[in-house]
């Protein structure tokens, strides 16, 4: 590929880009789409007007981009919580980081690289793309000095730019705790695995346990059942029973005058109240010792434990509580919202079990995932493996190259994308590196330009990925089609609960890919930078936009993910300088790797301080912080208001009725009911 | 080397031993080599009358054995402590799973590696040993499932003694923390990296954050001092005056009748007590203001905090205390007599810089050392190397074999025994292993019989190196001619204070080591288990007897060393597992190699659950335990003594006077002395 082809395709994509946003921002002003591009918005406001017809609606216009540009941290805190922040912080960082690196290397290394060679220059738009690549300079040149220093400034960059910015999301979540309104899960554990008892109730000994040992700061505790099938089957029938009345509802607005309406409602009302006082016999049934013996709740040896002050329920969360670990295990509760019941069913001794067979099978998936990967690389190094196996040459060109050289990029990306995992990139270092070597040292001078990364089909795959990625994550075509289907075809109406949230698990690693892309070029081909870092910018004002309008959080881990996508950057770090040491030492010049050494071990000890500096911060909650929050509740008398509202957090049957509650309150009912062994 | 040399050799260590263990008989019984042989009993009873001359004293008896034998674990565990205890039941172990092995192996395995080809058997004098290893064994012979059945019944075996040994141990461990005599360690925390105030002392700042914090248990604290020039000088001089004291009241006692002691006595006391005097004046003139510039104390960072209650200081030593991760560091304790008070100068954030280049260091030293012991165990490839270049041939012939062929195993003995780690024989076996393979591969039938592991050389390893060790530990020849000279040449008398404590740190890797060279070489060369069985039943007599006799305890981890013992077994059978896998697939035994791998993975999972179940015993309290010992100790009435003795119990001056006390008491003085920055 030469610059020419290169240029040229750098123009198909950012029309592309341009063409996909200006429809964008065309599309987002259609009142039809509000909820594909303003669900969040749809979410806050329940209504908004944009039904007024004018001829500015159908005109592309930059607004948006401003918009989500001129936004500050604090607005995206407000209304996106911190772990949009945490996002937007990783593009930051990004583009701040590449920045420098696109000006020391494009002003730097690319001019070195190109007149690293004495050959005779083309017209640079018919130049080859190696040749602006680490591949150019000779063997033994004394000017690799000038990327080694390139990477000192990098990575001497990188570690002021990430330290700051952990410092900055570390203060953030400090002030996200301690200023956030009180938390049910704050004051409450979750217990596991309670030894069961010879007689009497789950539930007496869990009271037993904590009034014994924990008797000053001990509040209640609310045992957790495992739901038999009637139970599911009545949960299931109130279901059913609100969608009824709910549509009645909806047909009665939409077909029926009033004189009709007011009748089905009564019914429906009537049938409701029908329904819970049935509910309210079963409990009184049970109270009575009239148990039936179809909808018995077996307790489970699990519990949420709720302390008087949020520092006891930490302590109670992280100190060894019995003398044999596997029975007694305390946490931290998750969120009302975040429980899933029938997860905390699952005897504790079955629990580290499973979490091995995650790890195990996660591990395989990932082997599995490597080998279409490898093959789709190995395609893009035809070449090279046409140079050692000569004899293959013949044949790759009559049957793969005629085949595969068009669809060879957009396949590869395809996988690629697939893959977004960092090992993939290491093993395919680790598996083309000493072939390589292995031809040059035959002497042959022009396979030489083969030794550094795969510059070409990284800087497409920023292209075509990494920038359609984020036209298409402006548009949501699938949203949209899903959008108009649902309206046109099936006739239904928006959902206004069903906004979706932010795909993090897609989108960082995706940003961190990128990142890690950057740093491995960024010495070896700086021809990328450019091309990396518009992706960046776009990513910015795209993300932003994403999050101030469509998506809206259901779940804040208060910038939990900070301390994953510092050490992945530490990793690429580390990454560029082994693979820098690796091409200086091909290159012949000991001196410029020797110095990467110091930065290898320099990088290790950053991440090491860092890691003692900060990372307790996103893992643990500090008492001091603790207890001034509990301080301020007693002082502010909130405290028995708190204590009243953790009663009724956490409610394991029909969340929205309240005609269930007394089956739950404090496992006075686990008396009556029968008792079986779930635990362990 | 066939089995007519390897009697021979056995018949030769065995003579070696025996003749060595009767002398050992002989010599223990010798009055002048009590201090030598009964270094623990003359520590506790001060005296041991053996002076009566008798011709018995002069014949070897096994009175010593029987005794060792017969000695049950209550015994040792009440007079040599929980670690001794831990020891000698991994030597139970060892030889409870290792007597298995042999039966299984010898009976099963060993008749079938004979006659698993078809070749000329000579008499079995002059068999070859390779001929009783799997090497013996053809390729492709279906006779390998036995050979897998016996890995599957030594794991088997393994996993359940395993288990019940780690119960044991951690059920010995609860009753030794939940029995033992209030512990000043238990009730202190180590605070440190206190962050500096802008006005007034770090101690102020300790009593202010405590009494916020922890206001309900904080009892008081000790401020850690850095020791000036000065300060230093007069310790010393405290130390020599006590020596001169010392050795005059012996001198007195030698030499003088009684009309002199009590003169040089109550001299010596009032020398004592001016120094103490000089001392309080010292102390006061800092009171008055009066500070010497030359005897200024300066404050670390650093201070003990005592706690009311041993369920507050876990607290407060596992939460973490400040929102700074970096700051108000708290751990537990160290034991008073275990502190080392320069140590608790260095401040915190030196600390992870020095961990990492300590452990940077080890890895040097490590690989280091695989050089000397690569080189020496190629020699024991010669052959291989031969066979692999054959133009060496000859030239090995000539220089080396003729060299080392006498030394060899001495040499590699020597080496090995420095290493005594298991990195080394990984190390080996990755080399050698693909060398070999590729051997086999060319078709050379004999070649296949090197392909096991160096089970010759392993068992004279045993033979020499471990049964030689035991004797020698038994004889303690060093400590024999140390006392020989001591007491002949420099006429000094023994010092009942100097008794060594238990070597650890070199018995526990040996005895580990030679539980590796078992596990991974039992199926494969099982004539090294016989050998083995009696160097751990050798080892247990021994250890027995110096543990009861000549070690004091002078440290006591409660049985921490057991994890560190059931991990590494775990990878000893991990690494056999491995190496039969590969062995199978050299073998070209799909089915036992297939056979292998669930066995690999129950391995792990057996290791995950005993990490679960049993090792936070080994690293944390339970608030359980702990809340019942404090409740105990409360009801008795014994918490204000308690109490009482954890104000003096750290010292951090002169340990042995009470003078100093003033200055430590609770860190009032630290108004007064000029205080340093040596914090961070």
């Amino acid at each position: 590929m030469n610059i020419f082809a290169l240029l040229t395709s750098a123009g198909i994509n950012i029309g592309i880009c341009a063409l996909l946003l200006s429809l964008y921002s065309v599309l987002r002003k259609q009142p039809g789409n509000v909820s594909v591009y303003f669900g969040r918005r749809l979410a806050e406001q329940q209504n908004r007007s944009l039904d007024s017809f004018s001829l500015e609606r159908f005109v592309p216009s930059p607004g948006w981009i401003v918009k989500a540009w001129k936004t500050s941290d604090e607005e995206i805190l407000a209304s996106a919580g911190l772990d949009a922040v945490a996002f937007v912080r990783m593009l930051v960082f990004s583009i701040r980081i590449f920045s420098i690196a696109a000006v020391v290397c494009l002003f730097g290394v690319l001019p070195l690289n190109y007149y690293g060679q004495y050959r005779h220059h083309v017209k640079i738009p018919s130049e080859s793309l190696d040749v602006f690549t680490i591949a150019n300079v000779e063997q033994g040149s004394r000017w690799l000095w000038v990327h080694c220093l390139a990477l000192y400034i990098i990575s001497c960059s990188a570690y002021v730019l990430l330290y700051f910015e952990y410092r900055r999301i570390a203060q953030m979540r400090l002030i996200h705790i301690t200023q956030s309104s009180p938390n049910p899960s704050h004051f409450t554990v979750l217990v596991r695995s309670i030894p069961w008892p010879e007689e009497g109730s789950l539930s007496d000994v869990v009271h037993n346990f904590f009034t014994k040992y924990h008797a000053s700061s001990y509040l209640s505790h609310q045992m957790i059942y495992r739901v038999g099938k009637v139970q599911k089957l009545m949960n299931d029938a109130e279901k059913v029973y609100k969608k009824v009345c709910l549509k009645a509802n909806m047909m009665d607005q939409k077909h029926c005058p009033l004189k009709y309406r007011s009748g089905l409602c009564v019914e429906a009302a009537n049938t409701s109240q029908l329904s819970h006082d049935e509910f309210d016999l079963s409990a009184k049934n049970k109270d009575l010792g009239l148990s039936d013996s179809t909808t018995k709740l077996q307790e489970c040896a699990a519990a949420f434990v709720f302390f008087k002050t949020r520092y006891a329920a930490v302590i109670a969360s992280e100190v060894l509580q019995s003398s044999n670990p596997m029975s007694w295990v305390t946490d931290l509760a998750p969120e009302p919202h975040d429980v899933h019941w029938s997860n905390l069913w699952i005897p504790y001794r079955q629990l580290w079990f499973r979490r091995i067979a995650t790890r195990l099978a996660s591990i395989v998936f990932m082997f599995l995932f490597i080998v279409p990967v490898t093959f789709v690389q190995g395609l893009s190094q035809l070449d090279q493996l046409q140079q050692a196996f000569p004899f293959l040459k013949g044949i790759l060109k009559k049957i793969v190259l005629s085949r595969w050289q068009e669809k060879k990029h957009m396949l590869q990306g395809l996988v690629f994308y697939y893959m977004e995992c960092v090992l993939c990139q290491c093993l395919i270092w680790i598996y083309y590196q000493p072939a390589k070597y292995h031809i040059e040292s035959e002497g042959n001078t022009y396979t030489a330009c083969q030794s550094c990364p795969k510059a070409t089909f990284f800087i497409t795959y920023v292209l075509t990925s990494g920038w359609a990625s984020l036209s298409s994550e402006a548009i949501r075509l699938f949203s949209l089609i899903w959008n108009f289907t649902k309206k046109y075809i099936f006739g239904r109406k928006n959902d206004p609960t069903s906004v979706p949230s932010f795909p993090y698990h897609t989108e960082v690693p995706r940003v961190l890919l990128f990142g890690l892309l950057g740093f491995t070029c960024a010495i070896l081909a700086p021809l990328i930078l450019p091309f990396l870092l518009v992706y960046f910018l776009l990513g910015y004002v795209v993300y932003r936009n994403q999050i101030l309008n469509v998506y809206v959080s259901k779940y804040e881990t208060g910038g939990r993910m900070w301390p994953i996508a510092h050490n992945t950057t530490i990793f690429s770090l580390l990454l560029a300088q082994i693979i820098a040491l690796g091409v200086f030492g091909v290159k012949k010049s000991p001196v410029a790797s020797g110095f990467v050494i110091p930065l290898l071990i320099f990088t290790l000890l950053f991440s090491e301080y860092c890691r003692q500096r900060f990372r307790p911060i996103f893992e643990k909650f500090s008492a001091q912080d603790l207890i001034e929050m509990d301080k301020e509740d007693e002082t502010c008398g909130r405290m028995d208001e708190i204590h009243q509202q953790l009663q009724s957090a956490y409610r394991q049957f029909s969340p929205d009725s309240d005609s269930s509650e007394s089956a739950e309150d404090d496992g006075s009912i686990a008396r009556d009911v029968d008792v079986k062994d779930c635990s362990n």
